[in-house]
């Protein structure tokens, strides 16, 4: 271990700093610069949440700087304390883009409107409010990536209660065993539950609600975490959840467990164009999405489901009003503006209306992160990066890899714990026994451009 | 029953649909009117959500009229199938004092803020939104209801969030046996639990959040409803929930199980001058609070727990972060202009600055339905109503008794299930099986002013 340490040298913080904020440390150390303009570059690229910039190696006479208010100072680790965090991420690369949107997407609400609980009482999801709900299937239109018609649409507190409301909707009523809950490995996930009491990351990180914790947290009767789905076997009723793209790997998945009786549940919160080639428009029975993923907008926590089934339909709905009675009139207000003005900026055949249209934005945003990441693990010869094929994009008529917001980086050589052995190094990252694979695995998750 | 049901006349439908809309009724009667009227006067009286106005008896010729988008037309009962609902309320009361307010309240969001997941990372609950934290702390200080020093605020997406949050957070980590939760019989309740798949208010009815159900819904190992407090006597850890004003009652309520190993949760949602008298500045260790009810404002689902033990305040934000993610921004600067707003309207001593002054304007509203509703049970002989006593008020210096946003009606007599019985006239209300009493009672609700 003594060599590889001596040998991670400031060619190799920069890697890692660079899945933080690409092109911004190169930048820094070519063209110089003191701290105002770290912050001001570390702002206006979206380096994302959690950041503090500060191993002395790589900012050199630097000292640690937040970037959106959003960063999270983390003790310990170096001489003045400051670490690179790389653990979680944050939507806000893309605040520059609707910061030049200008009033387009501004939402204005008078005190005396939207005061009732109720949306739209017709609705199955009577909290449901039409204007969100046309911005749904409005934006599917346009992108292509899922249908709409013949499917219910349930709004949620974020796709993290939306996921909540299917377990619930589809747990049978009449068992006295659980409903097994299962995912193909690696998956979205934090800390191993065994060790979630003990496990630092549960308990000092924020946002920290990984599928295996919101299944299991409350021990509930109705369903429990049953892990890999490769090694499901058990004849009982389940559910498959499918993530496509993947969080964390980026790969684009199908169901893995074949029996009888499953039910899948299709999380497609980064399928959109900016991420990863839009193949075909998804018609699964059960879908997820997101506003944070879509279009960034995470602090409104606003999620929607497009659900085939009524009663299924409405019974998240019945978890919804039981756990929050409803979810936020204004948030929904403010993601319908939002999905709107990306439908608006493409005209029937998807094509752009305006030079700066989002996923366009998005897209390139993406594409030269990536561009520089990959040189950037090339060069250090101590990493690697799964390669993903090419494909067409029927919404941009693009062919392109996909360009996940997360980076699945692998530790080669002589690296046991790749994790671990960054830590050292003062920075934060996850491994990937975070992820349901070996915790001896050497592989590390850097969720680099969102959460 | 036949001679009862003989005399369940106009005069007593009369009675019933007061509950829902005092003073509307005797003005259709007195001056006349058509259905347009009977809209626009039922929605500047802020009637309620769920209120079908439709007994043919009480709107002689008028047929059924939703008040504010918000009613839900129950099928069944009457000849045109039209139902008075009087089983939830909805606090469109307030609107039109918002609207009175014009720009004061009115919120405004530019589409490149509050993007962020983050809100105040160096804040214990890192999603809350220091503006919100401040009206907080300042509405309490007006109005002398809370103690906010040495508090923690934890938000919530309305007080059921942080019901939840609660119940988490006190859970023991190394125990077999779920945490009992009691709460003094009536509670904030809506279907029994054992009938809970066959319950029709569960099955149709929006706005089924009671205790018992937040509890149990999800079958945790964690905790579990216990029922009345009054009949609790194991010697186990326990969680009293103590509601005070209490719904449904309206009654000042205070812990009931006198043993060593409970923890008391106090719901203080009621606890606001337009509703009880402010007695004193409550300062318990965990209070929740909900700006559904002291401002109305139910759409934006946002409530606030004052939280005196650091741990605790972190385990429920846990929750929340693994339950939603943290707490919509938008809903959040929303609900801190109106605080704020109602602030503002107090000068130091707790005076009104302006002759609309929020809790004065509720007040009035309160009283005013109150004076009519007594009228109108007296003038019944078949109805009765709590009687409160009169206490002073700190905030407005006035005694006054306690003016509830629900009626805890009784029916006297020979009738022997007020439910059933009132249900055969084409008007729905909650029986007081509902609240954990008897089945046999005779007591009803009518949530006829805010949920």
């Amino acid at each position: 271990m003594g060599k590889v340490s001596a040998a991670f040298s400031l060619k190799h913080v920069l890697v890692l700093s660079l899945a933080l904020n690409v092109g911004l440390i190169l930048r820094v150390l070519h063209e110089g610069g003191g701290e105002k303009n770290l912050e001001k570059e570390n702002r206006d690229a979206g380096a994302g949440a959690g950041a503090v910039m500060a191993s002395k190696e790589a900012h050199a006479g630097m000292t640690s700087s937040s970037s959106t208010g959003a960063a999270e100072a983390v003790a310990g680790g170096g001489d003045d304390g400051s670490v690179i965090d790389l653990d979680h991420g944050d939507p806000t690369m893309y605040e520059r883009f609707w910061q030049q949107m200008g009033d387009k997407t501004t939402v204005v609400i008078p005190g005396w409107q939207y005061i009732s609980y109720f949306s739209d009482v017709r609705n199955l999801c009577w909290f449901l409010e039409p204007e969100f709900a046309n911005a749904v299937v409005n934006l599917h239109k346009v992108v292509g990536n899922a249908i709409t018609d013949d499917h219910n649409i349930v709004v949620g507190t974020g796709s993290t209660q939306l996921f909540q409301a299917v377990l619930y909707a589809l747990s049978p009523a009449d068992t006295s065993e659980p409903m097994s809950v299962v995912s193909a490995a690696p998956y979205y996930s934090m800390c191993p539950l065994e060790d979630y009491t003990t496990c630092s990351y549960a308990i000092s990180r924020p946002i920290d609600s990984s599928y295996p914790l919101q299944t299991d947290y409350l021990k509930s009767g109705l369903y429990k975490w049953a892990g890999d789905a490769y090694k499901f076997s058990k004849d009982t009723p389940y559910v498959e959840l499918v993530t496509s793209p993947n969080n964390p790997d980026g790969s684009t998945r199908q169901a893995v467990v074949n029996q009888s009786e499953g039910i899948l549940v299709h999380d497609l919160a980064y399928y959109w164009p900016q991420y990863t080639p839009i193949s075909f428009p998804a018609d699964h029975d059960i879908m997820l999405f997101t506003v944070s993923k879509s279009t960034g907008h995470a602090g409104t926590r606003i999620g929607w489901a497009l659900i085939r089934d009524r009663e299924i339909a409405k019974k998240m709905t019945k978890f919804i009003e039981i756990n929050t009675i409803g979810v936020s009139k204004d948030s929904q207000l403010r993601a319908a503006k939002v999905l709107q003005a990306v439908s608006d900026s493409y005209d029937r055949d998807g094509n752009p209306k305006e030079s700066k249209a989002f996923f366009q934005y998005g897209y390139n945003l993406m594409a030269e992160r990536w561009r520089n990441l990959r040189a950037a693990v090339n060069m250090s010869g101590l990493f690697s990066l799964p390669d993903f094929p090419v494909e067409a994009c029927t919404f941009s008529r693009r062919a392109f890899e996909p360009q996940p917001a997360f980076a699945w980086l692998k530790c080669e050589g002589e690296i046991e714990d790749c994790e671990s052995f960054i830590r050292k190094h003062k920075i934060l990252t996850r491994g990937g026994k975070h992820f349901g694979v070996s915790p001896k695995s050497e592989v590390l998750r850097n969720k680099i451009f969102t959460e």
